[in-house]
């Protein structure tokens, strides 16, 4: 294993880490928060000085990765800056205990939006700024960016693209130019280019400038830490409509934007999972409009709202207009499954993803196919393309692991007495597809505060599995990584 | 499509079923219920009728029967006769609406146990039997009962093996002995052997004969319809440990009991489904204690009914001594992952089944060794033996299939108002699993019958798509069975 190159890795992008927590600390000194811009230089000094040990440590790194290691050094970066950028909430005091800094940072990285906060609001700006900023960066990819903007690998595309894939969400990530350096910078100019969008959009509507960034951060990386006690609820029809739109947009690939901007409007309109991606959102809201109209003055009002939460849900960010506990069960039981089915691969959203549904219902569609008619032999097509059957075996795998750790979650989770079952269940469901704010105990109401520490650790991984598709995260924990090593 | 010898098929298995009726008519005479005696009857006059006309319509059948014949012709033998079964129930009154005469016959066939009953104990002697009854003739299957006693197919090997593989439960069904009808025999003369000793054992703790039989049946299929209100809970604790135990066995893989009539312990004490079988049962009850022990005088008092729980779930009979709805949130998570799994394969129970379970956590493993050194090529082994990919294909599209199921099912019962989240998704588990009683509303202390019609049908084809596990129903709704015939 490459220990040296994975060190260089990470003292680049924990040096990266450092650099964007000067914003929070210069807003927090512009709002006069000495406390916590003190906790942000300390946090900062302190990643600094990791990076620089990581760096000289890693000294005369070869430039060769395979994608074991690509996995691994995405696992192990994600665990790294989760640690070190839950500092500045312990040191200031804000967030006392450790492990809930840590829950609240990697629920940012993540993008989850689940909280351990019992009023947000009692939170310093500059802390709330890092928090929200979390969002931005976890959403992309902070290992992207760094492609993006470090100089290294040169020619050696082999190594760039097992770490684009592993930390990229989607069942295959493919390069939308030949060249991956530039196909990582192409992503984030789309991704600053949106986000920008919807901070103007926001401040057209008259929030303030702070509020716009923070929720413009949740936003586009479909996180859902908001600045307020209530979420989104607070602001105006045409704010949390255009909060509405930002979701969906994205939690569209990013492929489709840099087609629309080469002007290939077909392949976009043709696209599978972007089509069954917009049936989706609209039958869920229009379904979802039917069954809570009377809980409304009008339909118009209704359907504002539904359409918000199944934005909200699918694109698995977690923002709320509306305390979705209490709408009828049908409604929350299409809100789980949409928490199930998740955004678009190569979006910044989590869950399962669109194009994995996709894949999967086709694969049990050629099965049965080859039941019936042993004699045919089937490949299976997304965009006209056919998928190879390494991508559907690890779909099978993807969902198997799903499943299991689902269950195991949940069983931990139940050993913390005074929960409902579906708090258990919606709380796994959230965090492990990114979403924040589940159901019953753990509804858009409250927060996570209540559970158990060995609760918060499970859900903490869950977390972090949910980004990462689970394979950088399961391999740490796999024997065969750290034994046969050559 | 051979549609003739399907009929043949569909004639003989009516048939059977309209003889299988007759000891219910004779017990009725016995206890002097005329309206249940003549409506027994009169469905066995209407059985016979169509069972003839099928006769007469299937002259000259070829015996040869593809693969997707198979499925499809034990799809339609199990509607048919649950159709015809349920009439005794209609006839007479008992259970006045079809649907729900349906349902309860379903639940029965399937082994099952859901019940739209409200008092048990208001049905007549003769139709109770009836309704025990059909859980034994649904545990091992009528398909493999009628191979192993009318003599067609001949020499036609392979016509036998389709159908006993769409009805056998478990990932592969192989074959005993080299002949397919010998096969059938040897598991129809285990199952009677182990249902007489356990009448035996009930007769023993001085439980009434009528009583005795129906339990043994509930037992041996892993069916779980009672003859008291109060499930279980009013027999002695003797009788409530042979139950244990015999459920427990019923839900080991037949094989494995050749295999010790042929004394080959060996090959028994390596079975590795067999082993996870057992550690789990064991697990479970032993957890499950420690979490309930306060809800009892004695830690013996609270492993009797949590072995008793586990052992009920674990092979999907359903059987109740305490209500498991009070117990805390881990006992009930444990008991809704217990659902999920299931008994070993070909055994009377339901659920996914331990090998199957073995085969997604054995492919999962394979597919992370796959990514981490994707040199090497590694098949998978089960008891030694390698598994083919066509039997791991289709454990995967099994998964798919089965989550798909799960979530369609779960969002349809939710149009039904009134229903807790936790309801609709253990009724969907339990009838999907062939269980019987849920959690919440449908708990044990409570039943199926606030549900409406279409919620019924739904739980219906569940119960069918769960006992037949998935394809031989799937393969009714596609359209690929139906359109390319040759």
């Amino acid at each position: 294993m490459n220990f040296k190159l994975m060190g260089r890795i990470n003292s680049y992008v924990l040096a990266i880490e450092a650099v964007l927590m000067v914003p929070s600390m210069l807003i927090s000194v512009g709002y006069g928060e000495i406390r916590a811009a003190g906790a942000l230089l300390i946090s900062i000094l302190i990643t600094i000085a990791v990076s620089g040990i990581l760096f000289l440590v890693s000294k005369g790194a070869k430039n060769s990765l395979r994608a074991r290691e690509g996995l691994v050094c995405v696992g192990v970066c994600w665990i790294a800056m989760s640690l070190l950028g839950a500092l500045p909430f312990c040191i200031s005091g804000e967030i006392p205990r450790y492990v809930d800094a840590v829950f609240e940072t990697v629920s940012g990285f993540t993008t989850t939006g689940a909280s351990i906060l019992v009023d947000v609001e009692d939170m310093s700006k500059g802390l709330l700024f890092w928090r929200s900023f979390t969002h931005w960066i976890g959403g992309m990819g902070i290992l992207v960016f760094m492609l993006a903007v470090v100089p290294m690998g040169g020619k050696n595309e082999g190594f760039t693209l097992h770490l684009m894939r592993a930390e990229s969400p989607g069942p295959s990530v493919g390069k939308i130019v030949p060249k991956m350096r530039e196909t990582a910078s192409i992503l984030y100019l789309i991704y600053c280019g949106l986000t920008f969008l919807c901070v103007l959009f926001l401040l057209a509507g008259d929030m303030p400038l702070f509020d716009a960034l923070c929720t413009a951060f949740g936003t586009a990386g479909t996180g859902g830490f908001g600045v307020k006690r209530d979420s989104m609820a607070g602001y105006s029809e045409y704010l949390q409509s255009v909060v509405t739109v930002f979701m969906a947009l994205f939690g569209v690939n990013f492929t489709c934007y840099y087609l629309l901007l080469r002007k290939d409007w077909k392949s976009v309109l043709k696209d599978e999972e972007l089509r069954t991606y917009v049936i989706a959102i609209l039958a869920s809201a229009f379904a979802i409009t039917l069954n809570i109209r009377d809980q409304f003055t009008s339909m118009r009002e209704a359907w504002h709202h539904a359409v918000f939460t199944v934005s909200s849900i699918i694109t698995t960010t977690g923002f709320a207009t509306k305390d979705f506990n209490q709408w009828p069960t049908f409604s929350k039981a299409v809100i789980l499954t949409l928490m199930f089915i998740g955004a678009c691969a190569g979006s910044t959203g989590g869950g399962i993803k669109v194009s994995r549904i996709l894949l999967l219902i086709k694969g049990l569609r050629r099965n049965i196919h080859q039941i019936l008619h042993p004699q045919k032999v089937q490949t299976i097509r997304i965009n006209g393309k056919s998928v190879s059957e390494t991508v559907m075996a690890n779909t099978n795998a993807y969902l198997s692991a799903y499943v299991l750790i689902v269950i195991m979650s949940f069983l931990v989770l139940s050993l913390n007495g005074g929960f409902s079952i579906e708090s258990n269940f919606s709380a796994v469901m959230c965090t492990f597809n990114n979403i924040g704010p589940g159901l019953d105990q753990v509804g858009p109401a409250s927060n996570f505060f209540a559970y158990n520490d060995l609760s918060k650790i499970v859900l903490i991984f869950d977390m972090l599995l949910g980004r990462l598709e689970i394979f950088p995260i399961l391999v740490l924990f796999s024997r065969s990584t750290w034994t046969k090593l050559k």
